[in-house]
Order: C-alpha cells, then structure tokens, then sequence
C-alpha cells in the first residue's frame, strides 16, 4: 500500500522557501485560460466573467482557524461578520458590487449548534448590512478545528472595473482611511491572551482601545467609497484593497503595473489611537501602517485630471505619485530620508509580524 | 480575557443531533434573497445568478483530509482531478456547462512543493479535459493536514436547467450510469489500508480491482450527458449527480418536488465487478447502489413523452417512475417486495459506511 507521503520525489522543497506568493505563481504558471468568458484570471483581487452584459467578479477566501483567527479572543459572531467583509472587500476593489455569497464551513465536534447559531449571526449580519444573498455551500466535519471557506460574487461594468495592472507614471496613489490600527489591536490582544495565559485570574485590560480591537475583529469594507467613486464619476486606475499592509498591496500594484512609487509617510493617516499605541509597544507608528495589514481600507490610484473629485472629500488621503518602475518604490519620511518599500517591510524595520498571521 | 470555547451559552446542541443537511438547514433557514439577480439559492446543486442574458451557475465544496480523503490511498494527482470533477458535477447536475474554477488549498508545512506540483498537476488534467480555466484562489498554512476548497463557474440557458424541484408524477427516473462501484472501490482500499497498518509488509492485493478503484479515487462528471441532452432537445424536469446515494439523492428529488417515486431494482445499473465485490464482502449490491454514494453518475427525470430521446441511448438507464408524494418513496425488489427508501439506508441494511465519508 504506497504511503504518498513517505514516497516523495527525491527533491523536497518547502513551501516556505517560495513564500505564499511566489507558491501560488509557481503552482499556476501552466494554467492558460481557454474560455472566451475569462476575462482576468489569477492575480488580482477576483476573477472576471464576462457574460456579455453585466461582468461577473467572483473572489474566494479560506480562512483556517491557528492560522487566520483565534478563537480566545475572537467572538464567533464577529467572526463570521469578517469573514463575509474581507470577501466584499476584494469586490469592491475592482470597482464591483458584491450580490452572492457562498459560505461552507468545516467543523470538529467541539463545536456545539449554539456556537454555529453565533457564527452564522454574524454572517447574516454582514449580508444585511452589505445587501448580499447567502446562496450556497455546506458544513461538513473536521478532524480539529473550523475551517471557514466564503465565496464572493459581484457584477461590475466592463468599462468601470479597477485592475491592480493599470497605474500609470504621474497617477496620484489615493488611501481610502487609516492604516495600523488593525494590527495595533491584534497586538493588544495577543498581549492579553499571554496574560491571560500565564494567569487566568488576570482580567482583560482593554480599557480605551475599543477603536483598535474594532479594526481587528470587525472591520467594514468599503462600499460607500465605491458608491462615491460612481457618484462622482470617478474610476480609479488601479486598485487594491489593504489586506495585507500598505508596503505589500502597493507592491503588487506597481508590479502588475510595471512602475514605481514614492509615498510620503506625512500622506499616510494613522489614527492617533494607533500613534498612542505605537509608541506604546515602542513601534515606529508608519511601520504598523506599511505592514501591518488587514485594515481592508482601498488603496487605488487616479489620472491626476481627477483631483478636484477627491480632494475634498473626507476619508481619502493622496498619500504620494507613480513613478517610473526604474525610480522604484520608496517611502519619503517626514524627517526627509528615503527608504526602499519592501514586500516585508518588518523584516527590515525589526518589527516581528503576529503570530499565525499571513505574509 | 473570554475563552468562547468555553463560554457556550447554557443550551449545548450536538452537531450530530441535526445530521449534516439539517444542521445547513437550520443554520440558514433566516437569510432571504433580496438581489433579484439571485434566482436559486442554497437547496441545489449550484446557486443560480441572472445575469440578464445567460445565468450564472455557482457550486462550492470543501475538502477536508480526513473526512473526505485519505493519502494513505488517495495519491496527491488523483486527489487534484477528483477534487475538480466533484464540483464540476455539481453544474452538469443543473444542465450547465462549468467555464471556470477558483481552488483554495490550505496545507501543513509536512508538504513540500513536489507534493503540491503533483496536486496541481491533477488540477490541470482536469482543467484541460473539461476545459475550465483556473481562475482565482490561493494557498495558505493549516496547523493539521490538506483543506480544498473548490468553486466552479458555469453558464446555462434559462429554459434549459434543471432543478431539483421539477419531477412530476408521471416522469420517468433515469440514472446516466452504474452505482455503487465508488463505495466498493472504497472498501477495498479501506480493506487493504488496514492490512498494511497491522504489517507493512504485506502489499496490497488489487489484482483486477482496476474499475472499481478507478471509481473512487478518478470519477469523472458526466459532461457527455449534458451534451447529449442538447443535441437532442432533451430537457430533464429535475437532475441532481448521485453523490450520496441513490437513496439520498433520489429523496433530494422527490422532497423539493413535492412527490414520491418508486425505483425498480432490476432497472438499477450495478457494474459486475461491483456485483462481484459485493458478494464477496457479504453485501447486497443493491444496498452499495443506493446507499454508496460518490459515483458521480446523474438522476434525473423526464416528462414520459421524451422517451424515445432516451431509449436507445446507452448509458441511460430507466430505473423507476415519479409517483404521487402520498405513494412514499419506494424500492421494488427483484424478489416482489416493497421497501421504504431511506436517506440512511445503510443504517436499515446493516451497512455500515466507510470511515470518513460523509452522509
């Protein structure tokens, strides 16, 4: 009976050594598109489907628990909020409406139909609030732990969806809200798990940092920002939406791109809870924005003609310009010193990323 | 600091309790559709998206080490076709043509990228034999094993699909193929996993076991179904693939459709082989057939006029007949008698279903 697991090829590669891009690029370099319908295939933030009409956009995240959450500190009901939001968010990255979602979870028996009720709360909460239709999937077991895999699907017009492959030198680089907060939280709140562990007599001190652990555990995507992009007329040039931090979804837009970027870190909003926090955990605060990620705020880009429609309105920031790929992509600090951007920007500022996190 | 593992409310409900098609029921019986793009939600074998011209057939599902396959006995290319022609069933099974798949994998750091590569190979035979582009996903850390998740895309006509809910008494039952292979084959396997477990030594015995192995660990969609349909003007009044049984499946049929059925025994395709296996571990055949599962064959029903599109076709098998919902859901055996048919035949049988597969 061949174990397929001892019976490897003689060349064994960890997956580490290719980092979770470069693993799925290299595992779908033979995949060529064959359907006339497959308008955009791996690489952006969903796929597009043209059906002759209307464009279908359809994202699909898995999120496992030990990786992607912990269930110590988050409540199944904001769970299942985010994990419908951090589906919509890639929709709304492409300038697109999200209307469908399916939903199937894995599930080992520790979990009793209470908690699913909970999990599935907050899934309701997030359709409602966001007008989407649950419309498929299933629960099926786990031999540990919950497994949460959410489907998006959305529709879009052809001449309005926003790819990461279109910034052009001299377009303005456009943040939809503060970025760093997130990830503040997270670490507030593995500050407390440590805690907690050590001692479970220790209660919790979360005392003001309401504004922090909300980004982590229940952030919104941003639909009012795509509503305002229509109203005003406005289609970005590129965009993508800040899941992973500033320095790495930036990255992939000047890459697919092919072109570089200065950001001036005065451009970059940081909440001053965020600031506070930093300095608290004596972190640089504009490190916790370019690599902290999941802050699901857009990052996007605009032919410079459209200024005047965003520069009055509240909640977008023009945090710097496309450059040339040869120029690069750097941060202009405040104190007038240029740095490289860098896709792990905390390896090299000695910021250690959370545990269990995603690059 | 709150651990919600441990602060369930006081009512503890056992998954088990619900059994895995109440527990989705009743865990989505309070979301609505309010996008009038959204026509069929969950109760299918696909979600159905108008798109204002062709409809958009959407079908997710979720691959759980473990659970749903064993690498003991599963190897990791098989384990990639499979994974893709589960969900591609699922469109044909709503007489829809599967155009594009997004696969989400979550691994343990026990795989290396050799191991991936052969998964990703199977994904690309697959692919390139339905000819279904790859359109999105992505790969992320597992603390314990493989999880596949699988979203296939497809395109129907809007007078053409087929629903579960359609049969009406009168219409013919027809399965597109034998039944109850994939669970022999199953067995085998299951068999001599067991045997190596208690000596590695031993090698395994499947001298002349090619088909019915082949069943389980390489199904394939009946696509050839679905264009045969067209190229006869032949539209099923409901169609569901047979991935959990005939019983199962049969009774997703007649509960949505609001009517009972009668299935002849003799007219229930089984494959001599699987004839063979059966009795040689002392089990009915019929009992494989209709409580097996994840043989990945069609049922479906006609109207009684489209017999003749149908008849001298092969592969299609007339196995019963649609019957008021007052009549029940009935088998009627070789031997002259009438039996109950049974979501859980196996448990009625004295059957017992292989470990890790789901009901």
């Amino acid at each position: 009976m061949p174990d397929h697991n001892q019976e490897q090829p003689p060349k064994r590669t960890d997956v580490n050594e290719l980092g979770e891009f470069g693993l799925i690029d290299h595992l779908t370099q033979n995949f060529p598109l064959c359907n006339p319908s497959s308008l955009k295939g791996i690489g952006d933030d969903a796929a597009v489907i043209d059906n002759g009409n209307l464009l279908t956009v359809v994202s699909t995240d898995l999120l496992v628990e030990g990786i992607h959450f912990d269930l110590m500190y988050s409540p199944l009901k904001h769970l299942g909020y985010k994990s419908i939001v951090v589906n919509l968010s890639d929709i709304y990255a492409m300038n697109a409406h999200p209307k469908q979602v399916t939903v199937s979870i894995a599930l080992s028996n520790r979990f009793s139909v209470e908690a699913l009720e909970e999990l599935y709360a907050g899934i309701r909460a997030a359709c409602e609030y966001y007008q989407v239709d649950l419309v498929g999937g299933d629960t099926t077991s786990s031999p540990r732990g919950l497994i949460i895999s959410v489907t998006a699907i959305g529709q879009g017009e052809k001449e309005k969806l926003a790819y990461r492959n279109g910034a052009k030198v001299g377009d303005l680089i456009c943040i939809s809200g503060n970025l760093g907060a997130a990830y503040l939280g997270l670490q507030i709140l593995e500050r407390e798990k440590q805690l907690y562990l050590s001692d479970p007599n220790i209660q919790p001190d979360l005392e003001g940092q309401d504004f922090l652990i909300g980004r982590i555990l229940k952030p919104e995507a941003r639909k009012d920002m795509i509503e305002m992009f229509a109203k005003n007329k406005l289609v970005p040039t590129a965009m993508i939406d800040i899941s992973d931090g500033l320095s790495s979804d930036l990255l992939h837009i000047c890459q697919q791109s092919g072109v570089g970027a200065i950001i001036e870190e005065s451009g970059v909003p940081i909440h001053p809870d965020a600031q506070l926090q930093a300095i608290n955990f004596q972190l640089d605060p504009i490190t916790c924005a370019l690599s902290g990620g999941e802050d699901y705020e857009l990052l996007f880009t605009i032919h410079p003609n459209d200024i005047d429609k965003v520069k009055y309105l509240p909640d977008i920031y023009i945090a710097g310009e496309i450059v040339a790929a040869t120029e690069g992509v750097k941060l202009h600090t405040k104190g007038g010193n240029i740095h490289d951007i860098k896709a792990q920007g905390w390896q090299h500022f000695g910021l250690s990323k959370p545990e269990g996190e995603q690059g």
